[in-house]
């Protein structure tokens, strides 16, 4: 398997996509990697570690599109980005997958505009899975598309079931639109319309309506929503495990030495939640309903995230994911 | 004071609510409660405790509206109901605020079709406080208006700014939009267009986009987004909350001795955070907009929330809110 990986990508770019990409081609034996970004650079790094040098393709790219410039603008002015390098890869057929930790924005109009989408896809979905209390769950989308058509909604639910079917052995697994309240008629325009078009899909196992709060237990595995409610929903789970720890650092801080001395006794325990929580050992997130595979990587990435992003490429591309979505979608039109 | 209480509003009613009326009685002096709904039903909770007599008014309402009715229906078909008998008695100038745990959407609706909304005000929305690791932040709204007009946030962001700042003595509060993305050109056609008025509104202390991420900081006082969104935001704050400490439960349960004797010396501290994050200590939510002092609690109240609900119309009531925003609208139109 080739897979392209954009070398300038996120926060920690170069130092750590090049320190994740040799831990996984250490790791997996069939991959050979194609690394985008300026050749000077890239060998510096790579000459810090030794490795089959058959397996890396530095593939020189001068520019670097950073994450506060317009995304189609960068993409159309910088053809020698990372970005666009890594992206043309899959495209020209000599990749089979992308990775990328730079610019959100700039990565997923480039996997539409240079990949392009599959046939039958309106609007392809940035699916990220996320650890909850009894299981994890992925949210499709979680904002490629802001302001949504009930149908994409649809689209999401049926990209979602196969990649979480393949890559978690899940036979069926449950879906649930995203919610202000659990009957029917609740939510806004889109919701409302989208439960009726959900429900009237008997492909795929629907329970109705999740409402927010239920959705870090786990116990529904793929949530659909718009981008904008999914991103919120994302956000704010990142953001209140942030917070509530450091409530618990805060509180321990002015604490008296007896619960300081709790607090090492637990450490182990922590260290566990820690590690449930940790993106880093879930790799990127896969952009479904493009025509390749691509994995966005988080942009403060270190070089086990990278490597778990690649190792995701992999799981993607042994399993056949794209393989079904194309079958699904090319009966629809 | 005089408030009007819905006797048969939440989880628990009418036990809890009758409960927090007479503990509210006990800590407020200058306060008269009416409650509604079933007279014997009532009179029989009331003879289990001494008060003054003359402080309690039992207001007969037979019926009673459930979560699970069409709030509009409802209140049309249920004239003798709990919930628009406390509505009616603010209508007629009896009583100066109503709180209710009852059915959150017949609340609501109620509050606009029965005491209507303050004169220039678009839009009445809900708006809860919540405890963030810095301090105190507000979302509006969460749920009265789930899809919305630009405008109407900037109506939300000064009702919230008057609320924040007579209520919690702060000058000039800080405002954010909820969006996913920093930039003022990121988010939906609501978020981008709601952004524009919000940096024109010299009145206000607009920050500019918050990303849900940051809302648990609470570094910006007030959030404003639709109520689908904001919705979303508050559930998944509640959620994560509760997910998080099952989390670090489970894993205490399947650790060793030593952890759980880490656990018991914490417990001080534990508890603390609980109360951090208990909404029973802050009330219930305003509903802010309506031409009166209306007040949410939440459904599953104890007797401990609704009597800090009833604080919480008094607090609205001592610092002149209403009459604040009265002003303000009033010149608008």
């Amino acid at each position: 398997m080739k897979i392209a990986i954009d070398g300038m990508g996120g926060d920690n770019a170069p130092v750590a996509v090049i320190d994740g990409a040799i831990q996984a081609l250490k790791a997996y034996d069939d991959i050979q990697l194609y690394i985008t970004g300026p050749e000077e650079v890239l060998n510096i790094e790579l000459a810090k570690y030794t490795y089959p040098k058959e397996k890396v393709i530095v593939v020189d790219a001068k520019e670097v599109i950073s994450t506060n410039e317009h995304p189609v603008m960068a993409l159309r002015k910088k053809k020698d980005s990372s970005i666009v390098k890594a992206l043309n890869l899959v495209k020209e057929g000599i990749c089979d997958a992308v990775v990328s930790g730079g610019s959100t924005g700039a990565f997923l109009a480039g996997c539409t505009l240079i990949i392009g989408r599959i046939k039958g896809i309106e609007r392809p979905a940035l699916a990220p899975i996320m650890p909850g209390r009894r299981g994890k769950f992925m949210i499709v989308d979680v904002g490629a598309n802001v302001d949504c058509k009930p149908s994409f909604l649809v689209q999401f639910a049926k990209m979602g079931k196969i990649y979480y079917q393949k890559v978690f052995s899940v036979k069926n697994p449950t879906i649930g639109l995203i919610n202000i309240g659990e009957e029917e008629e609740k939510g806004n325009e889109l919701t409302k319309a989208a439960f009726k078009l959900l429900k009237e899909e008997s492909s795929i196992n629907f329970k109705g309506n999740i409402e927010p709060r239920e959705i870090p237990t786990g116990d529904t595995n793929i949530l659909v929503s718009d981008g904008f409610v999914g991103n919120t929903a994302l956000k704010m789970y990142e953001g209140s495990a942030s917070s509530i720890l450091g409530i618990i650092k805060d509180e321990v801080l002015k604490s008296s030495i007896i619960s300081k001395i709790g607090v090492v006794l637990l450490k182990p325990v922590l260290k566990n939640i820690m590690k449930k929580f940790d993106y880093k050992e879930y790799g990127g997130a896969p952009f479904l309903g493009v025509d390749g595979i691509c994995i966005k990587a988080h942009g403060s990435s270190d070089a086990r995230a990278f490597k778990n992003s690649i190792k995701q490429t992999k799981i993607f591309y042994d399993n056949n994911v794209l393989k079904d979505i194309r079958n699904e979608f090319s009966s629809e039109n």
